[in-house]
């Protein structure tokens, strides 16, 4: 069985039926998709945005799908790679907890794209896009957590997966082309964890994006590849992981879903230091505890934690989002950690910089990677302790329906101004209705916005 | 010092100068260049190209590049891509013996697009390309052999620097933007030989030479990146390898040059069944031996043979490549190897499928690579034997200037007929003294070819 399984999940990713999904399975795709939506459009105009189109824009083609939130259009290839690094640039996607992939981007950024190139409903789009994520989740579970560890980023090693499985739904590939897809995707399978702090950490998810499409449309012209490119000895299982578990990539296929293990930040930032913020925002609320009466905050924590997000001087927006430090500081001088708090301005605020050398964070192996635990000493020796046993957006402790068209409006307004939220959530929460899944890209766009 | 490698490596290329390169290097770059174009002219109307471009073709960008022997033209991205994987199909093309690297096509692939779009002159190009050669071969060798045989296909993932380090020659970046494009290089680095034997093989060319332009592209425009991506801790060399000596990638440079080490072959297959070739080549000429009168072929080979070349029942022309029981019959059969003998009709003859049934390779760990040991038994009992130490177009026994125009004519003819190989070859030999390198590209089309 095991020596067959990249072809299992393409039998199963062809024949699924969007009939046999469970109501709930749906609803979460239509709540992933609303946590993206928001993230693409809050982040449309950062700066790797703007770059990577300044850069790549004139050898794009005809302009077939629209940059999300923006006036320009693509190619559907260099769309799904720009949008995938807008929808990445803020670290406030969605993370599949346990791969720490953030599974939608790169799905969703693929298929938005091809959704205004070929005839898609919505209820298509949606289907494509669960199994793009189940097929991206179950292929990292796979290989968890060695593969991570190892230093690949795996949002983008498995998400070149994830969306060669949904672009190959939607382009109605059979079965041998969908395995064609997936070991194209295997070969191209990369992004290193190295890159993260700069701009090539988004471009990742542009490239597993990108790359996933670019799988699904040369298998479906005939272009040939290994048809057992996942379990094969020298396939992407054992060439990227010193250990691989196949089994978990078919078993229960259609009866479990990994979307169900979806969970959505509530802040911006590397979601290890979720509950640090929180413990922080606790004591801060409890106490109103000034920055300059601290002598220190001691942190407790995963070793993840450090593994991720260890950097204790920050020199930009970028690199904050990868330091806890930054994190507690910010949440205790600002009282809220949204995207303003890991702009550069912020990173070098000298009362934030001040603060960040006195947070002592320390790996706690007992720890769970949802809590953690905060003292903060102040300088006249008293101490406030707060535990997090799950942090706010956890499984045990998610984001609601409203939490999210709330996290939506704020992300729309903050990156792009004319984009009407109230729409693009009415048409989410209605999305298997339908009839044009091009509407959802549509509905982002400037008003005036005509081909450029 | 190892841990600024990345940075070593992106100066050497920023600051060499083409006065400094010897002449014999000079020289080099132009015979890799006139075997590389004919395996491109030869590999121009394969199905992998006309399927790749089926595929892409409409999301393509303007009319930048030219598709080498072809009337269709590219964007520069994805005439990389596509030249990439023409120029690679017949594996035929060049191989930097110590890493298995094919050098030439990534590199050469990527630079001429790009010469085709900013003003380039001859000796800048060759200059480039001499750059990218050692980047990618010096990268092989810092993780070789463990890397290549834990199944990474070695010139992709090294290709993909080779192409961003010339491209990023030609465009001119300054060391902290060749850092940067050596760091989106490495965050794409990908390729399993486990697609090998498909279209997926050639495939891992052209995404390394399209990903590694655009890292070089991204980075001038200054999309940012990792600046130690090869020797940080989770960076290329420690995660994509077991193993990994540093110290190769900038010991010596701009003393040595990696493109002395590289060879040419005059059979277009896996390089490690070469030995054999010539073995029963030369067996069949000294006693005119009949296929029917043959009991078995006994081989003794390198052990590398058995890993890349082992399958003893090819299915098509592709999988014909890399099976060295299909090229010692073929040998025996026809008394010439060149692309005819690697065609899906060779692949099912019935003739050669017989014969390569009787072909027994056994490992023999005290083979030198380009050695090989040939006995044929014949069924009435005698035996002739042949001991082949160093393999034609090996480093001790290299195609000459010349050897490399007949290869070049035969694989114009092979592909194209139209292109004047007289022309071709005589603009590279000088190509030192041309001003536009972008003639390279336009000798190799159709004369009335115009943009589509």
């Amino acid at each position: 069985m095991m020596n067959d399984v990249t072809r299992q999940l393409a039998h199963f990713i062809v024949d699924s039926r969007w009939s046999a999904l469970p109501r709930e399975v749906r609803h979460e795709a239509k709540r992933a998709l609303l946590n993206w939506l928001g993230c693409a459009l809050g982040g449309c105009n950062d700066a790797a945005v703007d770059t990577a189109l300044a850069a790549l824009r004139e050898f794009a083609g005809p302009p077939q799908a629209a940059v999300l939130g923006r006036r320009e259009r693509l190619d559907i290839l260099n769309a799904a790679l720009v949008n995938a690094i807008g929808s990445n640039v803020l670290d406030f996607d969605d993370t599949h907890l346990r791969t720490v992939i953030h599974p939608t981007v790169p799905v969703a950024a693929a298929i938005t794209a091809l959704a205004e190139h070929v005839p898609v409903t919505g209820a298509q789009f949606l289907h494509a896009f669960i199994l793009g994520v189940e097929a991206e989740c179950r292929i990292g579970l796979a290989v968890s957590p060695e593969h991570y560890s190892a230093g690949w980023h795996i949002t983008s090693t498995c998400g070149v997966f994830g969306a060669a499985a949904a672009c190959g739904k939607l382009l109605k590939l059979d079965a041998r082309q969908m395995t064609w897809a997936l070991g194209i995707a295997a070969t191209q399978a990369a992004g290193l964890t190295a890159v993260h702090g700069s701009m090539s950490k988004c471009f990742n998810m542009g490239h597993a994006a990108r790359n996933g499409l670019t799988a699904a449309l040369l298998a479906q012209k005939g272009f040939t590849s290994s048809e057992h490119s996942i379990e094969a000895p020298r396939g992407f299982a054992h060439v990227l992981s010193s250990r691989c578990d196949l089994n978990v990539i078919v078993d229960g296929l259609g009866k479990t879903w990994e979307l169900l293990e979806n969970a959505y930040k509530p802040y911006p930032c590397g979601i290890v230091g979720h509950p640090i913020i929180d413990g922080c925002l606790e004591l801060r609320s409890a106490h109103g505890i000034a920055p300059d009466a601290i002598e220190r905050i001691e942190l407790r924590v995963h070793p993840l934690v450090m593994q991720l997000m260890g950097n204790a001087t920050p020199r930009d927006g970028l690199e904050s989002k990868l330091s806890v430090h930054h994190c507690a500081a910010a949440a205790i001088i600002f009282g809220a950690v949204g995207v303003k708090e890991f702009t550069d301005a912020c990173a070098t605020d000298p009362t934030v910089v001040a603060l960040r050398a006195r947070v002592n964070p320390t790996i706690d192996e007992s720890m769970a990677a949802d809590a953690a635990d905060v003292v903060i000493v102040l300088k006249n020796g008293s101490k406030h302790h707060a535990f997090v046993p799950h942090a706010l957006g956890s499984l045990d402790r998610p984001l609601s329906d409203t939490d999210l068209e709330n996290k939506f409006r704020a992300l729309a307004a903050w990156g792009f101004s004319t984009c009407n939220a109230y729409d693009v959530i009415e048409l989410l929460w209605s999305f298997d209705n339908i009839n044009d899944a091009a509407s959802l890209a549509r509905t982002t766009v400037p008003s005036a916005a005509t081909a450029v």
